[in-house]
C-alpha cells in the first residue's frame, strides 16, 4: 500500500550533502559565572592563545579584563562586584573578537553580536522571566503610504489579561535608538519580562507597547527586509531619511494601525510615546505634531543634537510654538531622562533650557551613566509607572 | 518650572558605571560572501593565529576548510559550489570555537550559536524574505493543566490576510525535535518566511501554524523560562518527561487553547499536526490517540525509534490496534520522510513495514542526507502544499 511520491516540487533542491550538525558546549565548563557576592567569573578554553581579554559594559570605557591562565591551562578572570543589571560582553582571544564560547546566550547591537549575562538582586531580576503571567509578543507588519507604499514591520506587547477579557488598553509607543530596530527594545531592551513583571506587581497599569522600526528607508530589522542578509546593519544615521521628518510625519500610519486591529483607548489620555536616542527626538516631534494624539511622552538620553539636521522641515520647525501649543492643548507628563555621563547630555540640558525660557513644563530624571542600554531599560522601570493614571 | 525626581523607586539600581557599547564591524571587510558561481568565500582576520578552520553543514560529516593565509594577512577558505540552501557553520581559531568574527546573523541550535549564510537560486529562496504579504508570528503562553498546572510558550503563525478578514483558517501543528523549543521551527526552521512565500505563490492554503513547546518539563525556550540563563539548553532526551507520553496526552490543550483564540476550523479535515524527530514520534500518538481531531500528519526524520522506550505507556501502547483505528477513522494524509543517510532511517523503514503488515495507507518520501535542517524545511516546502486541499 505504499505510494512513493516521485513528482519533487521544482522548488526543492536535493544535491546538497550535509550532515547532523547539532553543537554542543565543552564539557562541564561553564562561562560566565555569577558568583554569590555578584562578582562575575569568565572561563575560556584556549590552550593555544597567548592573550586572551575579555570586555563589556559594566564599566565606564568598557569593563576590561586581562585573563590569567589557571593551573587547568583555562583562562580566568573575576570582575569586581557588579550591580544588578544584563550585561553584554565579548571575548578578545590573540587579537580576534568574538563571543564567549561557553555562553550560549546572545544579543545583536546593530551589526555586533555579544554574549549576555544578568546579576540579580536589583532592576535586573525585571529583566528574567518570572513564574508571573505573560503577556504577548506579535511581529507584524503595517502598510505604509507615506514611506514608499510598502508594508513594515512591528512588535507588539499585549498584556496577560487581553486576550483573557474583552478590555480596551491604553498605548505605549516605544521607539529605538539610531543603532536598533523593531526589534531592538525586545532583546536589548528587555520589554516584554519588564513589563509583565511591572504588571504583575500593580505597578503599572496593564498596557499596550508598540515597538515600530523608525528607519525610514527600512521595512524591518536587518535580515527581516528583502535585503535579507545582505544588507549588514549600520547606525541609521548612515541611511537615507535620517531625520529628515518623513518618519515623524508617517507616524499616524501606524496608530491608525495599531487603533484598527487592537482594543485600544483612542484617547490622547491613553497614549504615550517615547524613545531612546533618536526615537526621543522621534517622539518630541511625533508629539509635538500631535498634541492631539499623546498625553504622555518620554525622551530617553535623546538625539536632541539638532545643530547637523534642517530644522526648518515641516515636521521639525517652529519648534518653541509647538511646545507653547503642546502645553496649551494639555498633557499629562513630559518626562526627559539623560545619564550625566552621555555625549547627547548637553544637549538635552540645551532642550531643557528652551523649555524653561517659554515656561514649558517637564520632569528631569538624571542618571548615572551614558549612552548604554543599562540606562534604557532602567528609564523603562522608572517610566512606565507614571502612565496612564 | 523644571521638576526633578527625587524619589528613586527601589527598584532602580544607579551604581552601574558603563560606557557606549555600540558594536561595529571591522572596516569594509565581508564574510561569508557568496559567489556568483553559488561557492562561498570565508574570510578571517586573525592575523596572530597559526591555523583557522571553518566548518558546517554544507557537507556529509561537516563541510570543512582549512583556511588559508592570504597577501594581505586574512585567512580565507572557499567552498566548491554549493545548492541552494541556508547553512550554518562556525570557524575555529588556533583551536577555539566560535562564530564568523564578520558575520552578523546567527541561529542557536541546542546548545551552540551558529553563523549563517544563504545560497540562493532554489529552496533558499523560500527561507528568505521577499516583497509579498507577510503574515505575523505571536510569542505566546497558554495554561496547562496536565503538565503541572503551568504557562508554557507557544509560537504562532497567522496569515497576511488573517487581519483583514474575518474568514476561518486550517491549522498546522508543526512539532520541534529533541534539541528544539517553541522558536526552533521559526528560528532553523524559517517558517514564518516558507509560509508567507508558498502563501505569496498560491501554492498552499492560507493557514496558522502553531509551533509549540514539546518537553513536558520546560514551560518555554532556554532563556524564557524562570530558570532564565541558568539553565543551559541540552537535548530533551536528558530531560525528565521524554517520551513517556505526558506530553502527547496533554497536546489536547493546546488544540484547544488555539481553538478559543483564533479563528480556526474546527474540523479534524482543517488540521494537521507534523514534527521532526522526536517531534514526529510526538506526532503519531497525538494523531493515533486523536483520529477525531487530525486528517493530516506528517513524520519528518521521526524518532521511532521505540527500542528503549516503554510503548506500553498508555499513549504509546497497542499502536497497531491505533493505526487500525486511525485507518477506519479516515484521514487524508500520513506523510513520512526521511533521509537515507539519517540515523533513524532503519527504524523509519521498520515503522513502514509494520505499516504495510497491517495494511495501513502512508506516503513515504526518501530524501538524500541525514538528520539535518535542511531536509526539515525542504520537508515543510513539500508536506504543506499537500494539506487543507
Amino acid at each position: 500500500m505504499r505510494r512513493f511520491i516521485t513528482v519533487i516540487a521544482a522548488f526543492l533542491c536535493i544535491g546538497a550533502a550535509a550532515q547532523q550538525n547539532v553543537g554542543f558546549r565543552q564539557g562541564n565548563l561553564k562561562s560566565p559565572v555569577v558568583n554569590e557576592d555578584n562578582t562575575v567569573t569568565f572561563t575560556v578554553n584556549a590552550p593555544a592563545a597567548s592573550k586572551v581579554e575579555v570586555f563589556g559594559d559594566w564599566a565606564v570605557g568598557h569593563g576590561y579584563g586581562l585573563m590569567e591562565k589557571n593551573s587547568d591551562g583555562l583562562w580566568t578572570f573575576t570582575t569586581p562586584v557588579l550591580p544588578s543589571e544584563m550585561y553584554t560582553y565579548r571575548v578578545i582571544i590573540d587579537g580576534v573578537i568574538g563571543l564567549d564560547p561557553l555562553n550560549p546566550f546572545t544579543c545583536r547591537d546593530v551589526g555586533t553580536v555579544f554574549s549576555i549575562f544578568y546579576v540579580n538582586g536589583g532592576c535586573a531580576d525585571y529583566y528574567q522571566v518570572h513564574d508571573v503571567p505573560h503577556g504577548s509578543l506579535t511581529q507584524e507588519w503595517y502598510h505604509s503610504d507615506a514611506l514608499g507604499d510598502v508594508d513594515r514591520r512591528l512588535s507588539v506587547y499585549t498584556p496577560a489579561d487581553y486576550g483573557k477579557s474583552r478590555k480596551r488598553y491604553p498605548v505605549l509607543y516605544l521607539l529605538h535608538g539610531s543603532g536598533g530596530d523593531e526589534n531592538a527594545w525586545v532583546e536589548l531592551g528587555r520589554t516584554v519580562r519588564i513589563m509583565d513583571n511591572l504588571i504583575a506587581e500593580g505597578k503599572i497599569e496593564p498596557m499596550i507597547v508598540v515597538m515600530p522600526n523608525g528607519n525610514a528607508v527600512k521595512q524591518a530589522a536587518p535580515g527581516e527586509t528583502s535585503e535579507n542578509l545582505s544588507y549588514l546593519p549600520v547606525m541609521t544615521n548612515q541611511l537615507k531619511g535620517y531625520k529628515t521628518g518623513s518618519y515623524e510625519e508617517s507616524f499616524d500610519e501606524i496608530v491608525k494601525y495599531i487603533d484598527s486591529h487592537y482594543r485600544t483607548i483612542r484617547k490622547k489620555e491613553k497614549r504615550a510615546v517615547a524613545g531612546l536616542s533618536m526615537g526621543g527626538f522621534h517622539s518630541l516631534f511625533i508629539a509635538l505634531n500631535h498634541p492631539e494624539k499623546f498625553s504622555y511622552v518620554g525622551l530617553l538620553s535623546a538625539g536632541l543634537n539638532t545643530a547637523f539636521l534642517d530644522m526648518t522641515k515641516p515636521a521639525y520647525k517652529d519648534m518653541e510654538a509647538k511646545l507653547k501649543n503642546f502645553q496649551k492643548e494639555g498633557y499629562d507628563l513630559f518626562w526627559i531622562a539623560c545619564g550625566k555621563d552621555d555625549f547627547l547630555y548637553q544637549n538635552n540640558l540645551d532642550f531643557m533650557k528652551t523649555c524653561d525660557n517659554i515656561g514649558f513644563e517637564y520632569t528631569y530624571h538624571e542618571s548615572e551613566r551614558g549612552h548604554i542600554w543599562a540606562n534604557w531599560r532602567q528609564y523603562l522601570l522608572l517610566f512606565t509607572p507614571m502612565l496612564f493614571r
